[in-house]
């Protein structure tokens, strides 16, 4: 009768609840497995809505972050990531991870962000490096901003900072169409030269970009090597690497599998080097000079990098995700001139007139 | 006869001979007692047309380098100035004196300089914060700047860090009159604060200007509290002091005593708070408190302080002499966040709401 069917209608509750909760255990276990926090637009969304490209490229930065935390991670076995998520006022949120004063990382930071909402025209025109027009409606642009960025400080001199960023913007016109592009890039910033390391580095990008089409890293080598320029010093920050911006062809696909196949690319490309060098010996003269390379690197970040601009000029940007790229500690001395033919004059050379490592 | 003429004429020129000797030695005694290094003028020329307030002023920033390079020094009698005459290609030079890692200052950087030359009408209008409007023959106007300017990094956490600049502009337009204005500014940047140390500086300086205009002191130490701003912080740099930009009234004459009053209160200002705070001790947490805060004073210099960024982006300036400001050593901590009530966060809460030091 009422209470036997009750009973069933209760059976049935019980089971679906238990169903969830094992589904939620699921989540739950496959986020801890893959991902370093729980991705800004929640798992469920992202599976709902899994062949859209914004669902695609979340997924892989925070793929990418997770592979690499866990890549340093396993190397400075004392030392552990903080994990910061974080939600931005104005839609979207980021997830930060900081690994500081390790025993072979001074400082390790891989950010994820996905953010969105109105841009002004203004801003929307110096998000694109080409500066394409868009057509606002009410003067306001809907955007999408996505990308994983990370700086790796080591503390051995012999082991070089390493940079990577994978981005994916966004804008909606008044008309409904939908502009969308790529940028990104992975560069390397020694505090000596080693040229078996640049080697390494560079043919491991190389073979990524060559899987996709042959032109491509020639071109962003180049693109690189124009970018980190400091010019007041004449100086690159470092033997660069790739790097690309404004990209949206020939395909949002097939420069989304680029974009994938470089990501994959940074623990290749870096972890052997930090390996190798991790546990060389180095005199307080080297330590020094590190500490005065890092020195241009803050100059080139906080002078010229377009994406630190951007963001401390962004009102609800998270200032400590984008300062997490400076180094732990940096030196300026008046007029540090190195010898004639020393190691640090080597590097000083290959800084103003950029290799070519692979042909 | 003919032999005894010659004689006389021989003696009449080996007297001038000597009287000429004995001038250049006056001038090189008088150049080692006033100056670090002779004008970029050259004394004679300064001499030659002394009335003009260019030459008074080259005088007075000449005389102030030498005050204050003098005063320091007699502070940290183990360490002494590196004195650089430099050119530039362009037009004009300077003189850059830096003491670098004594016992009392971890760098301290005193630069003259004297340029002239021709600008572009774009670049003029971006000298004056006001920009007003010049009208240029050929798109070009010939223009002189000159200014001091310092910073002080002390060692000791409780010295605080100090900074002053006096410069003076002139632009001569088409039609051959002349856009002049005064610029300058002296503030102080304490790791900790010190009430007694932030009365005194301001004190000083409200002094200085109290002899010219009341009004003086209140705008200035106003503006100063908007320029140091680091936005992206929402913090200002330091404590404040004065600061003013585009100065061009009552008069030439006017101005420039006002000015030269605030340059000769540079050393009373701050060397009584060297003197007193140099000896104090100090914990490794104060010295990791100050390597934080050198941090902020980089972010602020790179990307917010608009000499620099000038300096940067002209060509032909001098880069060392630029980024002489920047601290010998700098740290960035990700997410640092002193205790609530802590005497960090006691600074911190001045920084972020600036106090009126005196009335």
């Amino acid at each position: 009768g009422a209470l036997s069917g009750l009973g069933l209608a209760l059976g049935l509750w019980r089971r679906q609840v238990a169903l969830a909760a094992a589904r939620e255990d699921e989540e739950e276990k496959e986020l801890r497995q893959r991902f370093m926090a729980p991705p800004v637009s929640g798992l469920r969304e992202l599976r709902r809505r899994r062949r859209e490209l914004r669902s695609r490229m979340e997924l892989l930065i925070m793929e990418t972050q997770a592979e690499v935390c866990r890549a340093l991670a396993a190397l400075d076995p004392g030392a552990s990531f903080a994990v910061d998520s974080w939600e931005r006022k104005e839609g979207g949120g980021g997830i930060s991870c900081v690994l500081q004063d390790g025993e072979v990382f001074e400082k390790a930071g891989v950010n994820v962000s996905v953010v969105s909402g109105l841009l002004s025209e203004e801003a929307a025109r110096q998000m694109r490096s080409r500066g394409k027009s868009l057509k606002a409606k009410d003067g306001k642009l809907p955007f999408c901003a996505m990308g994983v960025s990370s700086v790796i400080h080591p503390k051995n001199p012999h082991v070089p900072t390493m940079h990577f960023n994978y981005r994916y913007f966004e804008i909606e016109e008044a008309d409904g169409t939908k502009q969308w592009w790529f940028g990104g890039g992975t560069d390397l910033t020694p505090t000596y030269l080693n040229e078996e390391d640049a080697v390494h580095f560079h043919k491991t990008l190389k073979e990524a970009c060559d899987k996709h089409d042959l032109k491509l890293y020639p071109k962003y080598k180049k693109w690189c090597d124009d970018y980190f320029y400091i010019k007041h010093r004449g100086e690159r920050r470092g033997i660069g690497g790739i790097f690309f911006d404004d990209v949206d062809s020939p395909s949002k696909e097939e420069v989304f599998q680029f974009v994938k196949s470089c990501a994959k690319a940074v623990v290749p490309c870096y972890i052997p080097i930090v390996k190798k060098h991790c546990h060389d010996s180095f005199t307080p003269e080297e330590k020094l000079w590190q500490q005065l390379r890092r020195g241009r690197y803050v100059e080139f970040n906080l002078v010229y990098d377009r994406g630190t601009k951007f963001g401390l000029l962004t009102p609800g940007s998270r200032i400590e995700s984008i300062l997490m790229s400076l180094p732990l500690t940096a030196r300026w001395e008046y007029m540090h001139t190195p010898p004639e033919s020393s190691k640090e004059a080597e590097i000083l050379e290959v800084l103003r007139n950029p290799k070519d490592w692979v042909r």
